[in-house]
């Protein structure tokens, strides 16, 4: 049995906490929180201070880092480095190589392997980009994200004055996918590539129309795309918005000779995007445990995992029944 | 430079030498033919007979066995990997476990790496698969194929007596494919889940209605699918079904918690099947000269292979720009 902790027990680690019940090489031996343990009610996993984390070490083969921002991984992430393997799922693009050194110079310093920046995107996503133009050189990629819940745009949306609460879904513009399937020369603009839909309760006597021009003309979040702004009941909204979906699609278009195509697309459609990736973290920890076992050590991304490290199969298995 | 021999210049191996030319970090340096070296012209690459392979040794990094047939692959696996780090794409599922084993014990006596059973499927559908049930451990996964041309089934067509020439397309039963999807408990068989249409060349005065009969009730092949018989001229069949276009779906649902469900889909659709699957070879190729330049030995599979080996960018780039 793989023994695995979770460290941040939100809406990640709980998707976390789900996924290993549904592992049966891997049980979850211990919840760190920065809260009080007390106050933490897990689905039956004993609950430890953040701390406290040193007392664990020698009875965690691999620590799940679910720390709901980026802020909290930049800190989370190179000290549990020092006690556990570890896998999270840093998602700042931007601030990944940055990142990457932080977590393997604590990882080293430890003997220990940490896994970053699994997840979807980055995480899947970011393997079917690779593979994409691994097997189609002459090309091009895109991603499209979505039908799915942004957070920072629902919350840009609740920052403004006579907003109750909001949710906004970004979603691809359908012809603009099926344009870049079809070889067309479409430019990739942001108002090309998604639109966005929000769902806001205003507060009683609120200016409806100036809420939604706020909305629309806000730069950077929706100035650039087109938005649609619907006003609903906060009973609507927890009835028919309630649920956090997501999912997007990878495309890679290229030619293996001139004017042979071939598209290679890769798709998600996501009921809970925190279950989800929470499911990926798990088995990414598996694949972390393993390269550990193995003495690895060290800061590694996705594009370092095998599919074997990653399956609960046997390479026997996997050649007799998945080849 | 990756130094890269093709052995076998059929379909596969023109296609696995136009993607070479795609991949800026390789150079294809040899071609072996069992057929006299004189009466095959390559793009530029000189040939050599295959039982002169000995002398390459030394000269060569990895040798993609292209051999068009199962039989081919028999012998030429375990005899390539006697001289070379090799890749093929052998694809009788049935028989990989044993493959692998022949496979393994020559590579092993010789200190080379042999990665068999690449290409799409087995290759990278194979994957997917995988990737699919390790991050949806609680779900179900199905394979679609088409629409492409099915050579084999083709084949069965051209052997009736008074067919000239014919041509057969797999489709996958759009209705299966939203069925499973979405989720419903739907019965995957045969005809639930792929059509065949055939375009068929008959003689000057033949039967067409045995033709089509003979066709449409062949056990195996045609017997227990939706099959449509079209019947068209030579010139037809040419100029409209002269390609050899292929693809697929990967499919896994699953779910994350009780009632919330998650999509994994990979989709291939793909001018040339030759075409693309040498693509993959090469892709391939530059991981296994990669693993057999650390001291890896032996047969591997795809399961074995990471990303970062695929690609030909470093892991600095790939952190930074495609994470």
């Amino acid at each position: 049995m793989i023994r695995v902790a979770i460290n941040g027990y939100g809406n990640l680690g709980r998707g976390a906490e789900a996924a290993i019940a549904k592992n049966d090489d891997m049980e979850l031996v211990v919840v760190f929180s920065r809260r009080d343990p007390a106050s933490v009610q897990t689905l039956g996993a004993p609950v430890a201070h953040v701390d406290q984390m040193g007392d664990w070490v020698g009875k965690v083969d691999v620590c799940l880092n679910c720390g709901g921002s980026a802020t909290d991984l930049e800190e989370q992430g190179p000290a549990a480095a020092a006690f556990f393997t570890t896998v999270d799922s840093f998602d700042t693009h931007a601030k990944i190589p940055q990142y990457f050194e932080a977590v393997d110079v604590a990882a080293r310093a430890a003997g220990n392997l940490a896994l970053i920046s699994t997840g979807w995107d980055p995480g899947l996503f970011s393997m079917l980009r690779v593979l994409g133009e691994a097997v189609l050189p002459d090309g091009a990629s895109t991603t499209f994200w979505g039908p799915g819940v942004s957070q920072g745009h629902s919350d840009a949306i609740r920052r403004i004055e006579g907003v109750v609460d909001a949710k906004q879904y970004t979603l691809p513009v359908e012809q603009t996918v099926a344009a870049f399937k079809h070889g067309d020369d479409v430019a990739l603009t942001p108002r090309s590539t998604h639109r966005r839909d929000c769902y806001v309760v205003a507060a009683p006597g609120a200016d409806l129309e100036r809420i939604e021009q706020e909305i629309v003309q806000m730069p950077n979040y929706f100035a650039d795309y087109d938005t649609t702004v619907t006003f609903v009941s906060a009973e609507e909204l927890a009835a028919e918005h309630g649920g956090i979906p997501h999912g997007g699609t990878v495309l890679r278009r290229g030619e293996t000779a001139p004017g042979v195509a071939a598209n290679v697309g890769f798709e998600l459609e996501l009921g809970s995007n925190p279950g989800f990736t929470g499911s990926v973290v798990v088995a990414m920890g598996r694949a972390a445990a393993r390269m550990a076992a193995r003495g690895e050590v060290g800061a590694r991304t996705v594009f370092d995992v095998t599919l074997a490290d990653l399956s609960a199969h046997s390479q026997e298995e996997l050649r007799a029944r998945y080849l």
